[in-house]
């Protein structure tokens, strides 16, 4: 999926990313990506089920983890987990 | 698969957990299901993949969330979500 149907977890209060979901769950791609680095994954799970369970009835699709080998700003490498939860309407 | 392949992920250091998933999964069972809630999902993750990566070839084979129906101290109705990582030796 592109990233035109993913929306990023970050630092904002969880209803602004739960929102966001709706909104895209609701248009044209009838599915969305919810992506999350480190710390903020806990966060992409509570949006993916406050997303199906209060919002919009929806099936968790896939969820995958992996790591992805970043840098940090002295370039050193820095491994960082990371999640993404394909939530699709039903 | 019962409790007894289960890691549950809490307070203690990440290596505690990778440590303890390493002798689940050469052990009897082949197999482990890592378990957390809350804020320790992030740490959950981090904790398949280091065993997964680093110590023990596996595979990552189905990864479950889900919402939780607690109490607080009070009584009071919370929901926490929670994650089911089943980690196999290859």
């Amino acid at each position: 999926m592109s990233d035109a149907g993913t929306i990023y977890i970050g630092e904002k209060p969880i209803m602004n990313y739960v929102l966001a979901v709706v909104r895209k769950i609701n248009g044209e791609n009838n599915g969305v990506t919810i992506r999350a680095r480190g710390r903020a994954i806990s966060k992409a799970v509570d949006v993916a089920l406050i997303t199906k369970e209060r919002f919009v009835p929806s099936d968790i699709q896939e969820i995958r983890i992996e790591t992805e080998k970043l840098q940090d700003k002295d370039g050193k490498p820095l491994n960082v987990s990371s999640i993404s939860i394909l939530l699709s309407r039903i």
